[in-house]
């Protein structure tokens, strides 16, 4: 009964389930869906997941989704190299640092990011800044963290830096597009903005497996735009 | 080294932790700060959490918060009766239920909560409609767990129940409002419009030690207004 990944190029969701996966050295099935071909809302994937939304993970008849329920699963059935700490104090404080990150930075950065896809910055100006601004100085907390630490909990990788890494690439990417203009200047050159965060970025992707998550149709270049 | 939980009446977040506390028997120093005295703002306060947020949970010198994370402490910590499951499918149908939950309720949930606290639903009327018809809709998939099941995963208490009571509780609370209006039908009597949910709340009540955890200043009858 093989593990089967079910996800979409560049759903920062599905990118820390396929992190998740390769840092735990598990074979598994890797089935792509194409968003643009609706496959994430076909009647079979709606079977197993009735919000049609990815990531789904599949093992035998098991289906889990919600990527943090994923990498929950993933940890209790495999527990090495572990993802939520070795103690009751690690594992609190990993979740701590993802809470943290869900209820005060996500939303915030998605709204930024799809202002820069969809071109709506101007339109949508107040709320942009806004944003910008809860999420600078949420990631001046994170830079302070890995300012003294080469991860975002303890000294090993956790499910926080999966967590937190795919919308910090999301967010960089939209960056690129032509539509960011002055926002740029906020996160870019991130080596000079958030030097620490700079250089766990490389730390992540320099872990085996990486380049088997990288999102394929980020390959293909910059966003349009 | 005795457990201390910091928690506000009223807070929702506190009380998951509260219920957690007492379903596993712990025994914990209740230190209820007074919103209205900004005591959860107070130097002390803020040296063990910055966001000036309650619960912050403490044992000896470890510090944790934000409510999921304090969950995850407990039950790492106090394993039994377990609150994330005994298997690893378990554990990952609770987080998912949680994350649901989370991404796709919550915020509208508080919506509704704010705008009938601060007396608000007329001028934020499409917003209010828009939020009643989503947690309307999650309701509904609560009731159809909760139609074939005592508790919202496997057959015991589970940190989803813990997690989901009391907004719903807040929920109803505010519907307790005059301001609530129109929008009181939508929800009461929740005997008839959610008969499961409602059975499920008298379940959750019956537990032991619910008492404790219930909001002080609920006591003195419904919100004023």
């Amino acid at each position: 009964m093989a593990l089967e990944l079910y996800w979409g190029s560049g759903s920062p969701y599905s990118w820390r389930v396929q992190l998740a996966l390769e840092y735990k050295q598990l074979a598994y099935e890797s089935r792509l869906l194409q968003f643009s071909m609706q496959e994430h809302k076909s009647p079979q994937m709606l079977r197993m997941n009735p919000r049609g939304r990815v990531p789904v993970l599949r093992e035998g008849d098991f289906v889990v989704f919600e990527s943090l329920a994923c990498l929950l699963y993933l940890d209790r059935k495999y527990p090495e190299p572990p993802l939520f700490g070795r103690t009751p104090e690690e594992a609190a404080t990993i979740m701590r640092v993802i809470c943290e990150y869900q209820s005060y930075a996500e939303s915030h950065l998605m709204q930024i990011v799809s202002a820069a896809f969809f071109e709506t910055i101007d339109e949508r100006a107040e709320e942009v800044t806004r944003a910008t601004h809860i999420v600078a100085g949420e990631a001046r907390t994170i830079e302070a963290r890995l300012s003294g630490s080469d991860w975002l909990v303890g000294d090993q990788v956790s499910a926080a830096d999966l967590v937190v890494f795919p919308g910090i690439m999301l967010l960089l990417r939209a960056m690129e597009k032509r539509e960011a203009g002055d926002l740029r200047s906020r996160f870019l050159p991130l080596e000079t903005t958030y030097p620490a965060i700079s250089r766990w970025i490389r730390r992540v992707a320099a872990l085996p497996g990486y380049e088997r998550t990288y999102p394929p149709h980020w390959r293909d270049g910059a966003p349009r735009g």
